[in-house]
């Protein structure tokens, strides 16, 4: 076999966070795969196949990823971020188990800036210490274990880093999310609001628990929320090394 | 004031994945300043000064880019991995916060792909679905506080990624951090030892708890740690979205 499989992460959307690495995959590759807006930021060239798919089809996507590289092509798969955050590596590897005969197949995950690190340098540095990382979406796990994940994170004293904290389909759940971080944290945590982070429409603010309202996100936006002794300076927010 | 600071993260290793926020900042830049073996990936160049320092003095080399920055260099802070990961964008909040004169300097935070992620790639993707990083270090916390977050992070179920999890000073708390991982998760979850990610000196070895030593880490070394769900595919190993 010829072919190989990358699935590179094209950073939260400025396109000066990509790194030469992607780059590179992505000037040798025959077919770029993923979710339409992420294949929307490669330029088209002669001899490169663009095959944009709908969000939630995953799986489809390795599986269409692993047969093109199988039968000798040089595919990228692009991810949002960091393919290894929440994102498509994952899926290719479950897709991946599936098919024994493909194990030794030349694949390889290139990683990106992930949003959640994108929206904490932005911020100051409010992921300065030790830190969690928890998505809230339950479209792949009960909410039950969110909240209880989110429990033992604030008991643990970790910062805290969510991914997909809001949608349309499910309104209440960020709601309650808030709840639980004031009963377990208190109502003058800081908490970030980070939408389209790198973006022209980037917005970041800072606020507390008591002043925190489930409308401050949306499903482009990551939320941080700061360990005990996240903290102010000037315009920055940020969790001391100490902590 | 014309000078800036920007405290840039040049990643794990491998020039392939500085990205170009970064290689731009340096092109700018007056002066840059950092620990020894950072600066010196650093290519010299007419009307740049390369200021390296050793480890330990964080503050003091928060201190002098913050008096070139305000005296109007443009300072660029070199930090391994990603800054605000376990790196100097947090001490430089903390030299800042004593000068509230310079709260309106011009100051960025500048992403990298750090040592965890890059770490990660490369064994697949453990840290796929929710995890957390910990700073198995005790210089600046009391080790009673690593051991509290490392039970609670295990009965969260999270996958994890530990920073500088063993030094010649203090041999014997790596070994302790591996007792209370197999009490919390049994011997049969999955660790991985990447040591010098993205360098030619790079080695990642997964294991099992039964069968992970104190030796196999260094402080080059990170560590990964899967959450229940964890497992082998082909060579590599990964952690599903639905866990």
């Amino acid at each position: 076999m010829t072919g190989w499989l990358a699935v590179a992460g094209l950073g939260p959307g400025d396109e000066a966070m990509v790194t030469p690495e992607v780059r590179a995959a992505l000037a040798e590759a025959t077919d770029v795969i993923g979710y339409f807006p992420y294949v929307a930021r490669v330029a088209p060239r002669a001899g490169l196949t663009l095959h944009g798919s709908d969000n939630r089809v995953e799986i489809d996507r390795a599986d269409h990823a692993l047969r093109l590289a199988s039968e000798g092509a040089k595919v990228v798969i692009v991810s949002s971020g960091d393919p290894g955050v929440f994102a498509m590596a994952s899926a290719l590897f479950e897709a991946l188990e599936k098919q024994p005969a493909l194990y030794d197949l030349d694949i390889r995950i290139l990683p990106g800036i992930t949003a959640m690190l994108a929206a904490a340098a932005h911020a100051g540095a409010p992921l300065g210490h030790d830190f969690c990382a928890i998505n809230l979406s339950d479209n792949l796990k009960p909410w039950e274990l969110v909240e209880h994940r989110l429990r033992l994170a604030a008991q643990a004293d970790f910062a805290m880093g969510f991914y997909n904290p809001r949608s349309a389909s499910r309104p209440h759940q960020f709601a309650r999310a808030l709840e639980i971080l004031r009963e377990e944290c208190g109502p003058d945590r800081l908490i970030t609001f980070a939408r389209a982070v790198s973006t022209p429409e980037e917005r970041i603010q800072t606020v507390t628990l008591r002043d925190a309202t489930p409308e401050m996100a949306d499903m482009r936006t990551v939320v941080l929320v700061g360990n005990s002794a996240t903290r102010r300076v000037g315009r920055f927010v940020y969790t001391p090394r100490s902590a």
